[in-house]
């Protein structure tokens, strides 16, 4: 548990550096990151370094004993580059070349690129990799944001001819697995193939997922190019990229496996105004956030991460990036920053030191303001400070690694396949996968969050929202894991190559669940179903109802199959068979809830039912309390001297921590 | 009356195929259409044709006893062929070419794809023209689906010139034609004029509304090259091509009179979810679909057919390609064929045979399931095929034409026009013919769908929704008809050239119905008219409103004019003179009801109140109703002996047909 | 006060010209605009003009004893001078050249366009400069219409820099101003600036404000050569431009300062339809317009109008180019024109003489019918006609100058630099200004609508919607002017270089109010926040609430600042110091005027609160009241010898003159 802050030297008069270190440290902060989008002040021409300015920055920070997070500069290529090199710019789905004048203007399979990277990473990675203040490095910076993964330029199709080569070797096999005779879309060999983009109706499926699989791809082998030059300059030093929140764009687990650190950038207001959220869920966690944002997203990026994940950016105060960017309640930023630490998070590192009074982010706040007055947000990252010394002070566990009871399946690939072949134009991926897993929270449920392949001994539950491609062993290490295992609707509905599967959707998982699914339907977003539970008194009152999606479920075992709820229509809304739950559609939430306990009951899971607005987490011995709500929240059943952050009563926004054990 | 199917001998192994063709037959399928998406199957490399496949599936098929309905596979040209000549690619509003990789990515102007058409069809027209188990032949696939009728390519450039040569002869006349005076856009020659597209503001609306005749007329061509070389191939099958429902690009009566049947393509649930319909209406007929909509098709689509026309392509599940997409409740597969037979349809062929578990349509039913067993949509179609028989050995005339006392005049080049130059944002032609038609069904109506130049003797009620355009002497055959004459707003308001009628609208209406339309509006959604009939007992309710439109009327002749109805500010809301009833406005669903109802009366035709999910229709000797509510609709005064399927109580999703003399 | 018509000859038979001149004169009319899009008949061949018809049209008119505005025909460039000069067409923001085949096709920094443009000014002026019918001269016609101000050609990039050049000198003081530093976006030099479009997100703010100083500067420069061109050959007439409602893409004091005449063009219901209203306002006006909407206008181009300003193009019916277009009640065609006249009009000109059958604009009323019937806006045209006699006999200053005591501040920077930089997605400038501009109109006051840099001594009460930029001079005119002051949110919160003042918001405005803006939030359509007045007496309601945005605000001073209202969280919701008063959020309108009202009163302004649909203009001696409303609106206090035009009781759509000394 320790705090950092982002940093900006170039954007400050000399004179004011050495101040401003001694503020960081003076507030508690541990540790720096820096020079993210400072390649035209690093090479402001073509092959003259001017280390100066970085040089003097680093040592006044490394003076002060803080930590630097030292970047690669990549995600800002110059304009003399990109003059040089116009094959550097991606092309978006219009054919057009994007622009130079913002940042990320770089298409991952340029090759001018890859090499101009390669040259500036080893500069940098050269000169500071063991610099004694560089303790960290960041490749990079948030790769794939403002849409930047896929481009359609000539070099991201001609690597993509080589993907699909090296992964179906001759053009028959492709043919078959895309089933490309459907509209005589037959290949003779790999050069006819383009990229699936302003075709006169949708392009073919298969070939849309391969292109989104390759694209992201490339993010992986680009950060592994940077990844393996930082290690060879600067061994000892953890490598770390800033994800985003909720960001789908490529297969993170992928990019992940090749650093030390995943951390994550987190903006928990701007995230509810730009996410799928009603206006009146928007409006109700306006100033605060959604309750259980942030943490799905510290719960995702722990899952991937080798040593503990960090906050890399965190919100201080209004952003100036979404539609509507409201000022944080006060005491959010604190609970924000305690959230993270409760979720197992190594660091909280705040964006930025001091808001900028120019360019595009000019109203994006910092700790301090732009007349370098503390702001809020600062004061409570100071108050944070101070805390985190009580709570390690006291318990020497504090920064345990966290193993919950309870797993949750999350998949990228799930999400492009949807997005590609939707069925029903709302089926999200990641909002059922956030709605499950909000379920589990207000049950009080800690909840690790893993990939497909991730071992799942251990768990009691495991919960897999809508997966339509399963790995081979998927099926057996679910059964072999003895846990209950709930799964969403379309589970196993489709091959790797995007076909149904000749058994009918779950596939695989037909071995474990004597089940098909012979029909589906979606439903649009004024159409609702009745469910009822079957062991519920008899009523002619619905239990709750589906939206979006039904499954039509048929089983030649009925016997081995337990049906527990029923739509109206009286199709099996939910089976059961052993420790396999299958969910023929997606419920409201309040149903989805109703039946995840009894489900976690079932699998000797302690529930803890805590409303909409207040939430909990376990990390060692510790526990910690937040309250989203506008009322008082009062914990019974606590010893007064096991408070080691706040007390029985959690005002708004407030923030309890007591001794478990 | 018949049974026919579509199949895909490409999609499944050669293996499958003789008990494919044996399970067809046995479940009373008499026809089936093939290679319609073949290209790359019978051509697969540049002039080497690979026919064994095809040979030898038509002839399983023949073998079994059915007949094959073969197809051109034009509607999509294999890569190999767009590699060769790039210019076969449409070009879009944008100016960008639309790319290879689904299907229709032909232009209709393209030189090279003309010659390519006819050099593909002659072969297969050659090897295929006089094989005893062809019986029909389809033109290509559904012409203009997704978009692709009007293309911006230079080639249809240039055609757009030669066409505009042959309507105008020169281009003084084309000047004045279009008024290009108005904004300096006159034309010095006709090589000056470009597509009417990417201009600063609104393109001139004559320029635009040639732009979309002379596509249309593309189409007419390039289906007429393609008829003429069946024809001289194939003697004696006849040629059909499968339209779409209210598919509304091209003119479809000239295209339709260069084929002997014309075909439409079934899908209820898909296009109630795509078309205009309110949310609450998507929601209300959600799993049926609207009562009315495919009867609308089945009747534009009889007015147009020498030989009684096809539904081609029945939806006999759930499909793929609606944004939401609902599975059809139990019965409605077997309702929707029997309506079309009552409409006078010759054969219903269902779309598909097998659901393919690959590519764009993997989520579009079939007849039977990808796992091969059958679908309940399979199950309704034997059904139906059974009642088929039934129906047949009782009736002698069931197969009998159908003739109307009720005309609705339909018209393409109405749809452009208001598209072009609304006036009001949702002035949408088909819409409004579709309520027109509606109301006239739910009064009991049987109602012929014919052209603005049909021969209009023998009707007793002629009903016109909007028609901007009047043929020179349409105004003498309606008055010469005898029928009570109801004309929509809009009617006659403008010449051939799009300019307003010298006399002002309704131009050559004003003959035979002495009035002026002196002034519209249009209204907003949230806006609408009151409005009073005159012979209502005096009170303060309005009767009614108005929608959308308004056409201010003034005469020179009121003492010849009845006005029936005013608007709450006094001005006329409907009108009659001798025969001619004017509506100025476009009324709401009831009262649109009531007032055709009364003019029903005076037409001399029996109505039949019916509700809005009931429907009745008439074919030779037998009535068929049809129950699309949710509640059992029950049939007095009918003969217990007169039903010939189901009885007097009509169960949800039901159908009776009963003897009418 | 006179009336005028826009006529064009060219679209009628040479026959019916002279008794157009007779008609026109008889009804009213003493000023007839002609010619702003007959270049294709003026030059219907390069070089080659042909001036016969329109010497005779001149002469006709001349004849009649009309005077002529005589118009460049510049808006639209015929097409073979566009096929001889394809860089005339200005660039989308997608990179495509805009069409030919409507108007205003040309880019505004095209040098082929100047001079042609050069080249058919310098010849019309040339032939009619000193015409004795030529009384006056409009450039071009609405320029900006239709998104062309802003262009994305390689002309207009050219000529950026350029402009670049001459405001910044060095590239060094360009990136200091703009802060290119941030995202790595330091220019070398300033060949390396393209247009800030089609960036990854969105470009640089200052970079994109440049842009459109730039292109509203190239539109000044444009209307500047024509200006000179005509006062060469035609002195001593007055020369003009219409204007369009409401439109800010380029700053229209520059333009005006080369101008005699400001006018604009005023369509009161196609204005409501496609502004900002929301839906129920758009159906309360629906028929009347927007009761303050064409004051607004005309206070604008009053303020900008060297000679007394015009309305050139006036509503006489419906029109074509909204997207739903109602008709005008009866009575508001003379409304509106005594409305334009008692806000300080010295022309009321119709659009159009006669409604032409013709092209675009064929559904847009004149003041005849196309069937040459007079029509209702004709008869209401010269109904004022005869009033104007009445008028102008019994008032000999009704011709008088308006001066008001309440000037508004309104500025085109401002409009542009919250577009770029909106920080909440609905912060729309010309809204607020009109907001504040309806609340002082509903209290009965005259407004002056002045530039930034206008005098501001003699006013008693000086209004600021949201200014961001302020002058150097500013806060010290307005501290000397004596006047109270209302400031909007966001007021002083840029520098002119788009970046956030050193002092924070107000910036400059600090020296004369002693307070901070140290925080700002933006709120979504679905929140509001809560105001309460502090001179209230206690109560738990609110007294109106806070939209769209919320400023922070902090004092050093807090002695000097009375708090007059806070948000329900306690912070400071409207401050006074002195004569300042800062509004820190967006009121609802109730608010709003209450405010205004409490401040008009500390101003010495005497307040006449009308409600929604009254007004009240001033000017000499008359004070005029027009009744937008749908019930009668009685005049008490008026002597019954003081009308001029109507009585006591105000009909709907009624208007009533008398005097007030």
């Amino acid at each position: 548990m320790r705090l950092g802050v982002c940093y900006y030297p170039e954007h400050w008069p000399e004179s004011m550096w050495e101040d401003d270190a001694r503020q960081m440290k003076a507030l508690g902060i541990e540790q720096v990151r820096i020079a993210e989008f400072a390649w035209s002040r690093i090479e402001p021409t073509p092959g003259e370094y001017d280390w100066g300015w970085l040089d003097r920055s680093i040592d006044v920070l490394g003076a002060a004993g803080l930590q630097v997070v030292m970047c690669t500069p990549t995600a800002t290529p110059p304009k003399w580059l990109i003059d040089r090199h116009p094959d550097i710019l991606p092309v978006g789905a219009d054919g057009r070349p994007r622009a130079f004048g913002s940042r990320r203007h770089y298409d991952f399979s340029s090759p001018s690129y890859f090499a101009a990277s390669q040259r500036i990473c080893t500069a940098v990675a050269e000169r500071y990799g063991k610099h004694p203040a560089v303790a960290y490095w960041q490749t990079d910076n948030e790769f794939g944001c403002h849409h930047t993964v896929v481009s359609y330029s000539p070099a991201a199709v001609g690597r993509f001819r080589e993907w699909l080569k090296a992964r179906y070797h001759t053009i028959d096999v492709l043919n078959r697995a895309w089933g490309t005779v459907f509209w005589s879309m037959e290949y003779r060999s790999f050069d006819e193939i383009d990229a699936p983009v302003a075709t006169v109706t949708e392009a073919h499926p298969s070939h849309r997922l391969d292109y989104r699989r390759f694209a992201s791809d490339e993010v992986a082998r680009y950060n592994r190019m940077q990844v393996e030059i930082i290690r060879a300059h600067s061994p000892g030093r953890p490598v770390a990229h800033n994800f985003m929140q909720l960001f789908t764009e490529f297969d993170h687990y992928k990019v992940a496996a090749d650093l030390d650190v995943a951390t994550w950038d987190s903006y928990p207001l701007g995230a509810l105004e730009e996410q799928w959220f009603a206006p009146e869920v928007k409006a109700r966690w306006l100033r605060s956030g959604h309750p259980d944002f942030a943490s799905f997203n510290h719960d995702v990026y722990r899952g991937m991460s080798k040593l503990p994940f960090w906050v890399m950016e965190q919100q201080p105060g209004p952003v100036n990036w979404a539609q509507w960017n409201p000022a944080p309640l006060p005491g959010m930023v604190r609970l924000w920053s305690w959230e993270a630490f409760a979720h197992g998070a190594g660091c909280v590192s705040y964006f930025r030191w001091r808001q900028a009074p120019f360019a595009q982010e000019q109203m994006h706040a910092g700790l301090n303001r732009p007349d370098n007055r503390l702001d809020v947000g600062g004061n409570e990252a100071a108050q944070v400070a101070g805390e985190i010394r009580t709570v390690l002070a006291a318990n020497a566990d504090a920064n345990a690694a966290i193993r919950s009871k309870v797993a949750l399946v999350y998949d990228y690939e799930a999400k492009w396949l949807f997005e590609i072949h939707p069925q029903g134009a709302d089926f999200h991926y990641p909002r059922f996968a956030f709605e499950y897993y909000s379920a589990l929270r207000a049950l009080g449920l800690d909840v690790d969050i893993v990939p497909v392949d991730a071992p799942l001994d251990g768990y009691c539950l495991i919960v897999v929202p809508p997966l339509p491609v399963l790995p081979t062993d998927f099926a057996a290490r679910l059964a072999s894991s003895g846990a209950q295992v709930v799964l969403g609707p379309r589970t196993g509905s489709k091959t790797q190559d995007l076909q149904i599967p000749a058994n009918l959707p779950p596939g695989a998982l037909g071995s474990v669940l004597p089940l098909r699914v012979w029909r589906v339907e979606s439903m649009r977003p004024n159409v609702t179903e009745a469910v009822r539970l079957l062991n519920n008194p008899a009523s002619s009152e619905a239990d709750g109802f589906a939206r979006h999606w039904r499954d039509f479920v048929e089983s030649d075992a009925a016997d081995s199959l337990d049906v527990r709820a029923r739509f109206a229509d009286g199709h099996p809304a939910y089976v059961r068979s052993g420790a396999f739950h299958y969910l023929a559609s997606l419920f409201d939430d309040a149903l989805t809830l109703r039946l995840f306990e009894r489900i976690a009951q079932e699998a000797g899971v302690a529930t803890m039912p805590l409303g909409d607005s207040v939430r909990v987490s376990r990390r060692g011995a510790l526990t910690y309390v937040f309250n989203y709500g506008d009322a008082t929240h009062t914990l019974a059943d606590v010893a007064d001297d096991a408070f080691v952050i706040g007390s029985h009563a959690i005002e708004p926004q407030g923030v309890a921590v007591y001794r478990t054990r």
